[in-house]
């Protein structure tokens, strides 16, 4: 294979064969192809498109190019979930000590996030004393005793993805439908779980903004999931809206706990109610408790709290708090239409709770409380959303962010909610 | 301007603005820019393309990365010339000399070719004694007595597109037209001549194809030249055959000296003349001798001895041979109907003429020789072509090249050849 003729031949739509992708992808990995070279591929690729055959190369190729990890001394059903990243996702929080609960054995790796708040490690990190650097034989004797684990992944899985999405993020390629399915799935397929849940987010706040192409992707990651017998099921999901009342790092982490302790949001509560039927379909365990009672009888809540434990934090030292805060109230009195998620979503990441350089600190603290959702009746004057922020230079920027992303109605029109889970795809 | 978004407008159609491509070729140039970005934005230009301002801005990006090239010191009109490449294509050794004869000042600035046979530094390097590196000094003093020099572009003249192109060359982004122009005519312009010739070949040993699509390069130079203030002319030329009688260094040194002696093939005074003609239009000396006239009373022959001798070169010593020879005969009689370009240029690049990598050296003697042109009547068993090698071993893969690249139809039939000059733009 020579590279030059392989970027030439996705340039001009040509298929590319399973063994060249290999090959490039393996060669790139080990530094043989030059950065120049790849990110030329890979904007031809991005709009060329890729096949699903393609696909299932790159995905394949990314998976082979470091270590899988070995989760054959758990007896139980072993579970993953992924979310394609919204604003307000706290479902991991949740969902994690859930299938603990129902007696599943949940590994959840993730990555540093570039979203609008951290990412799942950096929600964690806000914990005091929370550790999620786990080595391999820590991880798996964490999971064996007490069910669970939420933790950084490490640099043995799947080296191609990492040093691949790291120059899509600084060439423009990121957006690309089988990139972003192979890049999800190969860790995913890493991690080792032998059922996959994936949480495809649509709308204003996620990356899809339409339903086609969120289904367009689902229905390839769920593809490439079940060519590795790997159970695996994606549910597409609103985020026209934040999910939940808060956006923010240690303010999803309490909001979390409320739903651990049998409240919290309706929203959250639906989600990752779903998401765990669906998981204990996956595992085979339909008969087990249903994923609500584990809320509302304090299993889940255990589990997190042993979680926390084990990984050195302390689930009742108080959370950091931003020291200041700033209220943005309803101008008018009526029916709240539209919180869009977006710009919420912009509001968090400019008070602190999100990064934009990899090396960027997150403000724990940081973030949007919000006091109403769609649908809610509103009267003019109340406090509508709570920002904070460690420095009252951010709230600027924020108020500006939120201005123009909620729409106050007529309390009397008709209101029809939108439902929150659209569609499932596999399974 | 953040360069990951100029990638992302261009991938997505959105057109750049010329602020955005300075920054662009100057941040690239200077490696502030690194080269995965480039190829990134090449990419996305070569498959969404390039309006005719942006091509603008890019061709004055180029030309503004290095110094111009000051003529001011001649007195007489300047003249260039540049040739997109082609099997067989000696006609800048002819086009130099004759326009030098004519009364023009010539300046030739050529870089190192990567074709089926050497560039023309290549070419004139196989005459024994040759420099073909000149300093800006030497240069302007040997044109304001002479007429004429060929020889190396110096490194001072347009980095930019030295550095785009070796990105270019190995991240398949070469055959975009508004960045094949651009390059052509930012080297041009940093030349520094009143008047310049584009000679754009078409066919099957051509980078163009097809009429439709060397058209539409040849307006692009051209607008660009005009832009500029220059007198810009591309002529659309033949390239489906060979042009002349010969493919190889040497051997094409030979023919032309042939042509400047007043004989050599119809085809090669065809076009040297015409290209004559068009300098002289351009140059507003239509009361000139006429071109032809130049080649058959010597006066080209003197401007091209001066030239040799100036540039520390032997006219008299013999051209450096091929140690070895293979003929292939007709296989049968009739009227040679095809002889195609690229097996005669793939053939005399097997055989040594040319070079796959830049570092690589040339055979100054290897090559073809064709002994038919199509239109010719041959006798099966006659030589058709002679090949040249510096090792025997070289024939096999070129006799495997030509073989299937000329078709021998019925002696009676309807023959009307093609045009050698098919188009003319701008003038």
């Amino acid at each position: 294979m020579r590279v030059v003729e392989l970027i030439a031949a996705k340039r001009d739509g040509q298929s590319i064969s399973s063994q060249d992708l290999h090959e490039l992808i393996y060669g790139f990995t080990r530094q043989s192809i030059p950065d120049y070279q790849m990110s030329a591929f890979l904007m031809a690729g991005y709009l060329r498109g890729f096949s699903f055959a393609e696909t299932v190369a790159l995905n394949d190729a990314m998976l082979n190019s470091g270590e899988r990890l070995d989760l054959s001394q758990l007896s139980g059903p072993t579970v993953d979930k992924h979310s394609t990243g919204g604003v307000g996702d706290s479902t991991t929080l949740v969902v994690a000590p859930l299938a603990a609960a129902l007696g599943m054995q949940m590994i959840k790796l993730s990555g540093r996030g570039l979203g609008f708040t951290g990412g799942t490690l950096d929600k964690l990190e806000s914990i005091p004393g929370m550790r999620t650097q786990l080595g391999d034989d820590e991880l798996i004797s964490q999971v064996s005793q007490i069910g669970l684990a939420v933790c950084a992944q490490t640099d043995k899985l799947d080296p191609a993805d990492r040093a691949m999405y790291a120059l899509r993020d600084v060439t423009a390629t990121v957006g690309s439908p089988a990139l972003i399915a192979s890049s999800i799935m190969s860790k995913k397929l890493a991690g080792g779980a032998e059922t996959i849940l994936l949480d495809v987010k649509v709308g204003s706040g996620a990356f899809m903004k339409d339903v086609a192409r969120a289904r367009e992707l689902a229905s390839t990651m769920v593809g490439l999931g079940i060519a590795h017998g790997v159970n695996t099921v994606a549910l597409l999901t609103n985020m026209d809206t934040p999910l939940g009342l808060t956006a923010g790092n240690a303010l999803e982490v309490a909001e979390s706990l409320e739903v651990l302790a049998g409240g919290g949001p309706t929203d959250v509560v639906e989600l990752t109610v779903t998401l765990a039927r669906e998981m204990l379909i996956g595992c085979g365990m339909t008969a087990a408790k249903d994923p609500s009672d584990a809320l509302t009888d304090g299993s889940a809540m255990d589990s997190w709290r042993r979680m926390i434990r084990a990984q050195g934090g302390d689930p009742d030292a108080p959370l950091p708090a931003a020291s200041s805060t700033h209220v943005v109230t309803a101008p008018a009195s009526g029916r709240l239409t539209r919180l869009d998620a977006m710009a919420v979503g912009v509001a968090a990441w400019r008070l602190g709770a999100g990064r934009a350089r990899k090396e960027d600190a997150v403000s724990f603290g940081a973030g949007v409380v919000m006091h109403a959702k769609p649908g809610d009746l509103v009267v003019g004057g109340q406090p509508l959303l709570t920002l904070y922020a460690d420095d009252e230079a951010r709230f600027g920027g924020a108020v500006e962010a939120v201005s123009g992303g909620f729409d106050i109605g007529s309390p009397d029109a008709a209101w029809s909610g939108s439902a929150l889970v659209l569609e499932k795809v596999g399974g």
